[in-house]
């Protein structure tokens, strides 16, 4: 696949500038920069520059709203519950996770609620800011329903992400970012694109049976839930923790960020969990511990033709030192929806051709 | 399958009175009974009083201590950390999730680990134990090697269940107890038994493949983690909650409580999150929203053969109902267990045949 290089620097800069000039907050601003480009050196295209083009032409509908501050409505000790304001959904996210770690360096853990938000682009970024600062973080989030239930022959729940971060120290965090479905629609779609045969528990038909046509996807198949009614189950957690008791829409209720009427707030919810390691024991015994777990996974004897068994984002964290490094890769279909975003909004960038 | 009708009572006074015979206290029997019995009403056999006896003959062998009580070692404002003191895994998890219910009753939510534990039987029940308070509850815990790593040749996890509950006012709770591997290893066993292959993602060969071939396991296969590297990063979430932030064993350190030395502690780590629901929005409020959900879920349009679509634990809700009215059918299995455990402890039992 055909790939641009751009330095981090000037895809944040070009990110920047895109925000700024349809009149969202510096503040703002640069928090939705730093998630896009940090999911970019990740390797995870599929949320990181390339939504921007359609955030935008959200904050430009009015859905996404660029006067308003996320804020704390209700709290206690070791939780609190943040009203959105449907600001864009990395700066609530964001907002809200940092208020996680705050309450749980005083009471050990805290759980944060979040409603009237937006899509938040990929959850392991709020993961791993508890981590940076030697907690465990964990984040997730409802969305429109797009995944059957075990037993269903249409979407029950939504693709609902949810990420977890462990602190390593000096090392990379262990980060773990996933949807409950088996497999992004994406993928099906790439599948169809190549007119491939996908296997039997990526999508549901509309009987309810699996299904390994692509060519269903979406108009007449849901995505299946991984491994059946044990993603359906973790999907309704999700939902009960971002939805039910945040006061956010749940289900159907949701509004449909990049489908939906960009002059009406999406009202996401989602929830963000912080764990102090240091209040719960001596942060080098913690780090000895894990350092323990990682030696041992790295040690243990790999599958043939993979070089050795890894922790989850190690490759990540390996890819975004190279993007530091040496440049991002931006594969085509990135390219051109930051293309279209310069074309909306009257941008120019050498790296980007226009 | 033959089954053997017992009532609830019969089997829970069964079951107190071999704990009671092996020297077990009347507290840590009644709880014990307590929980094996409920797993049974559930129809969760492989979680139930068919344990019982093997966890009697590690507490005759010394390994499971009658003379200790869990213990509270260290907390701080919505955690505590408590050693299980090498007393029976169900006694040890009540005391945590019950510790973790009192902590978030005043802070809104608590985490409590656990150390020094052994096999705790159905994950689920301690999440009921919240639920039935009113709060959100989330139990897990670790477990001996059992399920490969994304990518590896063999055993890196354990198969690390994890079980949740979600109140719902005067309804059933929403309850998932999961282990992390696609499927247990007794239905891999079961295939093999019926001369039967398996789907290929139940198990990981010794080249790290996926196999069809059940007769491949315990000897010369891994169970395969639910969703590949889905499954195996929630098992290293569960591995971090349960195992590195306790001060528990972890991995392959953890005893075998069936297999191993039955005079030494496993040292099981297990962490419980407890939820206080009516802290964060009036309780009648969150039960309107779950309801709407469960509502919503029932009336989706259920596949082909299914008569509707569940929420996770419904199905054994009923059995329950229908256990408590009709007594149990307990499975020959678990006939077979329960009278060998009779003759062990030289019990007498006439709906058991002994």
């Amino acid at each position: 696949m055909a790939t641009t290089n751009v330095s981090v620097d000037e895809l944040h800069a070009f990110c920047l500038k895109a925000l700024r000039g349809a009149g969202v907050s510096q503040a703002h601003s640069q928090i939705v920069a730093d998630t896009l480009v940090m999911t970019d050196t990740w390797g995870t295209f599929t949320h990181g520059t390339k939504l921007l083009r359609d955030y935008i032409k959200r904050v430009r509908g009015g859905g996404l709203r660029t006067d308003a501050e996320p804020q704390v409505v209700a709290s206690g000790p070791a939780w609190s519950i943040v009203d959105g304001g449907s600001c864009l959904g990395h700066v609530t996210s964001t907002f809200a996770m940092q208020d996680a770690i705050a309450r749980a360096k005083k009471s050990g853990i805290a759980y944060v609620g979040v409603r009237n938000s937006c899509h938040f682009g990929a959850a392991g970024y709020y993961a791993w800011l508890a981590a940076k600062e030697g907690l465990i973080g964990i984040s997730m989030a409802n969305d429109i329903p797009s995944v059957a239930a075990a037993g269903s022959r249409r979407c029950v729940t939504g693709s609902n992400p949810m990420a977890y971060a462990v602190p390593t120290g000096a090392g990379d965090p262990i980060l773990l970012d996933i949807a409950i479905s088996t497999v992004a629609g994406g993928k099906v779609y790439a599948a169809y694109q190549r007119g491939e045969p996908i296997p039997n528990n990526w999508i549901i038909d509309t009987e309810g049976r699996p299904s390994t046509d692509s060519s269903l996807y979406p108009a007449n198949a849901a995505l299946a839930p991984m491994a059946n009614h044990k993603g359906y189950g973790i999907a309704l957690l999700i939902e009960s923790l971002s939805g039910l008791l945040t006061g956010a829409s749940i289900t159907w209720q949701v509004g449909s960020w990049i489908w939906g009427d960009a002059a009406k707030p999406t009202d996401h919810g989602a929830a963000f969990i912080a764990i102090d390691v240091a209040q719960i024991m001596p942060p080098e015994q913690f780090q000895a511990r894990v350092k323990h777990l990682i030696d041992e996974i790295h040690q243990s004897p790999a599958a043939d033709g993979v070089e050795r068994v890894l922790v989850p984002h190690e490759r990540e964290w390996n890819l975004r030192r190279k993007a530091l490094a040496e440049g991002i890769e931006l594969p085509s279909d990135v390219i051109g929806k930051l293309q279209g975003l310069a074309q909306d909004e009257k941008l120019s960038a050498a790296w980007l051709g226009v």
